[in-house]
């Protein structure tokens, strides 16, 4: 890992969570709301700024799933990977925001379709990775995350969150 | 806002919630686990870099109090003093670390008797700002904090966590 120069193409926020709850259609009508969820593992909060390529998407899941971001029951460091644990993506633009006075701008932040694609990508990337670990497969975990664009109503518990910012 | 150079002297990450619970003692065998609990407003995740000092946090609470981090129910965007809402601040060391391979390292981290002088300043600021807001003190609006050095056992609830990173 190299001392990053310039702005960053991505954000993202690292948490641990025993369970993670998240809303990806909200009550109407017709039905109840529609949730998705993990239990023990990761949730990444994830931003993609102006200028963010494909190329990147690769380069954050290989670096995301393996980094000892995850504490065992005795305590030890590993990775989400090798918990082994479930990872739940959830689309953060608010992320991207910088404090201009008392308002958050985002005007750094990525166009809609754009990051659209790039999250897509993201997710579809971190499936491929922990169906290819064996120990992730055998343990059954699974990836699962928000709808690109819309409000994120996330329940969260955990055993010390644990937070991590990683730029890339 | 002036555009940052150099290292910060702290770093924060700002998440809405409807409901946060944070443990401030665990179990033992003679008592039941003592949490905190705030019901809507706001997290403050907080770390302190090397180099931080004093006079840094009556600025940053100011900030933080004052920025536009929350959301009304007709979803405008307002700071946490005039949503009215709580304030619960959880030290997160973890928040400091960088990469190195796949290992996260705390180089930055500022010293633990340091740190916790300037975490339990940046409560006892956020207790008094919130005291003087008239709005917040008719609301009846809180301060709580996680005790520092410690596991944060943490379960939050949101809609949508609106999640900010601001540094200082």
């Amino acid at each position: 890992m190299t001392e990053k120069t310039g702005s960053p193409q991505a954000r993202t926020i690292l948490q641990q969570c025993l369970n993670a709850r998240l809303q990806v259609k909200p009550a109407d009508d017709q039905s109840e709301p529609e949730w998705v969820e993990i239990d023990r593992g990761m949730v990444v909060y994830i931003c993609f700024f102006k200028g963010a390529t494909e190329d990147i998407v690769p380069k954050m899941v290989n670096t995301l799933l393996n980094l000892e971001l995850c504490e065992t029951d005795s305590g030890k460091h590993v990775s989400v990977l090798d918990l082994p644990g479930s990872v739940l993506v959830v689309p953060q633009a608010t992320l991207g925001g910088k404090a201009k006075g008392k308002r958050m701008q985002y005007h750094k932040n990525i166009e809609k379709i754009e990051g659209l694609k790039l999250y897509s990508s993201f997710v579809s990337v971190c499936e491929k990775e922990l169906a290819m670990s064996s120990k992730s497969s055998e343990a059954g975990t699974i990836v699962k995350h928000g709808t690109y664009g819309n409000r994120q109503v996330l329940t969260l518990d955990t055993n010390g969150p644990y937070t991590h910012l990683m730029e890339f």
